[in-house]
């Protein structure tokens, strides 16, 4: 008991992010229809007092309570009773189901239409849709959930029957156990079955990996975030304030998804360092495997409940992204304008080179040379040159597959969707 | 060239490990009768050459020469000029060859009725059979290859038309790219395909995992091949002497493989904290992904060139292996006996631990206690208790699918060699 | 040789990074008075050629070129003769001097009066001084210098003596050995002396942690060098173009500091698993351990070199650092304000938490509320409170040790200019 | 508590291991005079009944108990009262006192006749006294004592007075509460010090180093404890048996050893993983420190009083030690026979293998072939070669420092001896 207080002393905020990420969690499915806006109001209402609760220390957990997430739904119960069941839609500790609500929050296309500028290096590149951006988490995510559903088939192996080493010595149908225990299909070799742990690692390296993917989004939410560029406000569940700055707002969610790609890792890279160089069969060594397990599961769980909490409640600045767009991230489509009249790409990339250098020692923009400028530099640029200086124009040039244009958008959102549909069944 | 001499003055014993490993490679070709033996003599012949040729320093590496294998392989040609080729049947570096070429060697039937003592926690635990432990890695192998197909699968997808971020602007059918390029499909979103490295890392995982596979494999020969224990005897050609030890034999060549997990896992750690809180798209971190992919591929490559070679030449003493069985490993047979009696397990392991403390306190071994001593135990034991003590019988026991008795090994190696067959179509 | 072409390939941009490395290092010894203006420009000429050569691709590696710092050094000596040595003033393989000068670099004063805002959680927090932070950044490396100087001295012991493992059974005089080697001390035990290799492996760590830091300075360099940001300019020695976008310049010398973090640790974790578990003296899995090393050694000595350069060359754009001041920074030293009027500090801290939303709910700054605003919030604001709107007398009331005010930043460069001096000795 | 309970699910041999190494640890004490027999005994008892306790599943956790250890200590204090407390003579949490007694113990001379083989690569080498390999681990051990002392030094310094970023603008007189806190030295940078955690990570590595030297013991002690070597036999206290096999005893205190290396660098690569590349000052990532530094002193404390419970208790086989050595191991000393007489050692050591060989070919022991036999390979054998054939005089022959002869091994326990005295002032 002290010791888990002892934990609650450094996880405290997990209490608070756990009962922020259900907040978020209902209102998405009360958009979604999948609560009524009465059931809303209940959760929401019990979830207040359980916030309450921790803050003033009179939370009492109580035995049954696993860890943060069931004492609250405990709690939840207690309060408001039924509807409480609900809050749990697709959340299910089933593998897959965090991955689907995550999926699908990044397919909403309302905000197709906003553009922003697309950075490179982290330098601004090229203008792309907000969307794109989105859509491209999205694409690593299912990844991640196709290399999971792998992972299951080749791991979902009865090992029962195997004995100590050398198997079991007894008339056991292990075919029939196979059946009835929902297993795909039996262990090989006995030997091999009792001193193989790689079902947990390969599920600790899969967990990395994915939490590698949301650290490298939360990074660029945590850039967008900053004053300095400001296009995106995370809401004030998912922000926490400073005990010492009073105007702070830190996005200390992302800090949080970001930070815990090392720490599965670390798991993965001890629980490896411990297999190595182990000797054949069982070797009490393996038994570093459970808490490995349980802490990477645990992590990526709340970490994508942390991430859906996030993007569900976050607000894109659509009109300081469109502003950060600036005449020189079109200089790659001068250079195409030059390609679409016949110069060699190489040699249209010198051009717009020397067309930037020329805007940069004037001190002007890009778009602010004239066709008289251009021509100087090159004789190719003529009058129509002036159509590129649209950033609606520039992104709807990349219509092919995965490009950026509204129809491909529209298409990789299609694509997902189809995915989506066939993993939820 | 400065630089490549002090790589190799460290790696000096790759050179030899090379040669000595083709050596050993084209006897295991002449006895499948994939070359003949005049053909195997030639290849041998100029080996030889080659060998003495660096270790009087007088090799001449040539431009072209890519590593050490290539160097070896292109002054064999020089010298014998055809057969040279066929060495390297079943050699090419094709990913799943080498792994064929090793499971073939595991299913060799030879020593189907050779026992030895099966170990857990590095304690003598039952008897099983030789082959049973030797399948016990080629099922590990076989789920590595089976990984490394899902990967290719998942990985093969072309990135070609992604441009920087937004995609290509011209009218590019990457669909037909894919089909002429080979590859099973196109990238769905360009800023995810020019920023993500996922196939890098998954290699980079799968190599850590299948090499610390083979660290146990070697673990395990080690061990064997103590003084000690006297189990198996390497072949000199994987084998080392001491500079200053006349007597010692050193089996080096599974140190490396053993060493040689930690290597990789290195890379991949080292290349994960790369990725690790990286923002979207293109950054130049990512070019540490190439240095890691080749380190690995070529480190995996001769381990498992290395893990044939040895394997092939493995000599194993029957005699010693079947002495080392001793009657206190069929205490759980005694237990079974009483079990197949009626008596729960619980119970008949008590009276069968009983036993065991018996004869050890009278400082016999466990079979030479009278049915008088036994029954003295538990009245359970009756005259045909003496059929316990039989190796060869308890192994029969484990008939079940995966373990040890003959007709079970004999099925695990059929369904290995139809893995094979369709691996290899 | 065709292997050294092979990783030239992807190391091409290296021979560039070192060229211009070496261009912006001459140029800091002219400054500081080490070579002359003839030297520096007989030098400069002589990179350009060099530069040329690889980019014609007509560049000789000849044999004693033992990686690309020794094949450019060679040909500058082939090219201008004497004037070459004087390149690498403090610049030799000696472990402490790449850090002394960086260290150098970092204590010079000249921005002492720049300001800038301090971020935490990568928002705005507070106003600092510019060199507070170029400081925060040398303290760290000065401790990554002395524990360097600690570990050789822990490690600096003669192992010779000590034989394969029993130790030598001649009249060895093993002190006289270690005076005239020069070393510290003698190995202790002889068995622990062969098999031991807690010096590579504290290196490796030690190499780790550095790059660490790096990697943070890395991190904020890339930040402010954003587009968005602004606040500081590198120099095109130090940047490079994109083969697509005409006008981009990326801070990719940045990348490659913050990505070799994660190589140099992946070579500290593969040779730590390699360790794990191997039993006593001498195994040859031990061998790993000079590729490692040296790998570790170069890629520091690398990104030092390219960190010097950076730093040297880096223009700093004070309006832009200073205009990115805001008035909401200033919210804690509205409520130190009151803190000195009596208030409790968290009182305080809500008070102008108060303040804050204020002037955020009417949409001006916080130094817009007038003392009426402020004062209706609390009584204790007074006239007198205006003078909290100043960034140079907010940074300079931290005049404790470590603080940001003038004097403090003063006293710290003093501490470290001592530090050094003793180091140098 | 259910999380609690959960976790002793899989923790719950550490209860057991807890009381067998407690109930070692006061036979320790009562030998060294520390407390009376009529203490130990009081001290057993309560033991065995907290023993029986946990194994009737009645302990009661309560709070207050913060983790196995405390319970365990609680509940001993309520039974017995008084001499409870004395159970912890030198176990305090402080840092070095494990380490001192063990090292204590490694010192115990008495086994100083004891020889033994040697082995490197596994492989017998050369004979050397037992009390020379329990040298080697001490040797270790006090490089670790020596490392963490230098850390400390090190990360012992004062934070406090650095605030958020800036530092602290209050009249506070750091130098005064580094005296009154017990610190080395104030932080001489305010950013750095609110966003560096190296005194964690220097930790957490050199937890990782310690626990790979006690895995490299725990590796050999296996080995030793095989049925195959028999060189030692750990105390029941120390075993467990298999729930299948009966005759089992299993070293699972030695596996555990060997396996929290991996554990405790896991979260050392973890740590290292979330710092990389996080911006200056602080970030919430930062907060991951707490659990890993706690989980590795925890962790490392255990292992330490683990390993202390196997050495005090481990008996070790002296005859079979003795019986393991065999003539080939003395065929160096053949050599430094040739040696002494003149032959240069390379010329030696290829003679002395001769011998080898024709031992070996007539299957013959290498000390049964006759004066003729040798002086059939080298004219230089003469009468006098028998007395190489003496395993008490080839160790006697490493007299050198760090060498296996009696004076040299006495040497190193008393060098190490003062060490200790002066760690413990």
């Amino acid at each position: 008991m002290e010791k888990f207080n002892a934990s609650i002393a450094y996880d405290q905020r997990m209490w608070d992010a756990d009962i922020r990420g259900s907040k978020a969690y209902v209102k998405a499915l009360e958009k979604a229809k999948l609560v009524t806006a009465d059931e809303m109001n209940q959760i929401l209402q019990g979830l207040d007092q359980i916030s309450d609760e921790w803050s003033k220390g009179v939370f009492v957990v109580k035995p049954g309570d696993e860890d943060i997430h069931t004492a609250n739904e405990r709690r939840l119960k207690e309060l408001i009773d039924a509807p409480a069941g609900k809050l749990h839609t697709g959340r299910s500790r089933n593998d897959q189901s965090p991955f689907g609500v995550l999926c699908h929050l990044f397919l909403n296309l309302r905000e197709i239409d906003v553009l922003c500028p697309g950075y490179t290096h982290m330098q601004r590149a090229q203008p792309i849709r907000w969307s794109h951006w989105i859509l491209s988490h999205a694409v690593a995510l299912s990844r991640d959930v196709d290399q999971l559903q792998e992972i299951k088939k080749r791991v979902n192996v009865l090992p029962l029957g195997s004995g100590a080493i050398a198997g079991t010595p007894f008339d056991i149908d292990r075919e029939l156990l196979r059946k009835e225990l929902g297993f795909d299909d039996i262990s090989l070799n006995s030997m091999d079955a009792t001193g193989q742990r790689d079902f947990v690692v390969e599920f600790l390296f899969w967990a990395s990996l994915c939490l590698t993917h949301l650290s490298k989004m939360a990074e660029d939410l945590m850039l967008y975030s900053t004053k300095e560029f400001s296009f995106v406000t995370l809401s004030d569940a998912y922000s926490t304030g400073s005990s010492l700055m009073p105007q702070k707002k830190n996005a200390d969610s992302l800090e949080l998804i970001r930070s815990k790609a090392g720490r599965v890792f670390g798991r993965c890279a001890g629980f490896m360092m411990t297999l190595k160089g182990l000797p054949s069969s069982y070797n009490k060594d393996l038994q570093e495997d459970k808490e490995a397990m349980f802490d990477c599961y645990d992590t990526v769980h709340a970490v994508l409940q942390v991430t859906t909490g996030v993007m569900s409640t976050l607000k894109i600045n659509q009109s300081v992204m469109e502003a950060a767009l600036s005449p020189d991230m079109l200089a790659t489509d001068l250079a195409y304008y030059l390609v679409r009249k016949g110069v060699p790409f190489r040699e249209a990339h010198g051009i717009s080179g020397k067309a930037v250098f020329t805007a940069e020692s004037r001190n002007i923009a890009l778009n602010q040379l004239t066709v008289e400028d251009l021509s100087a530099v090159s004789p190719q640029f003529e009058s129509d040159v002036s159509s590129v200086w649209d950033y609606r124009s520039s992104v709807e040039q990349y219509t092919a597959p995965g490009g950026t244009a509204k129809s491909s958008v529209a298409a990789q959102v299609e694509h997902m969707r189809t995915w989506l549909k066939k993993l939820e069944q």
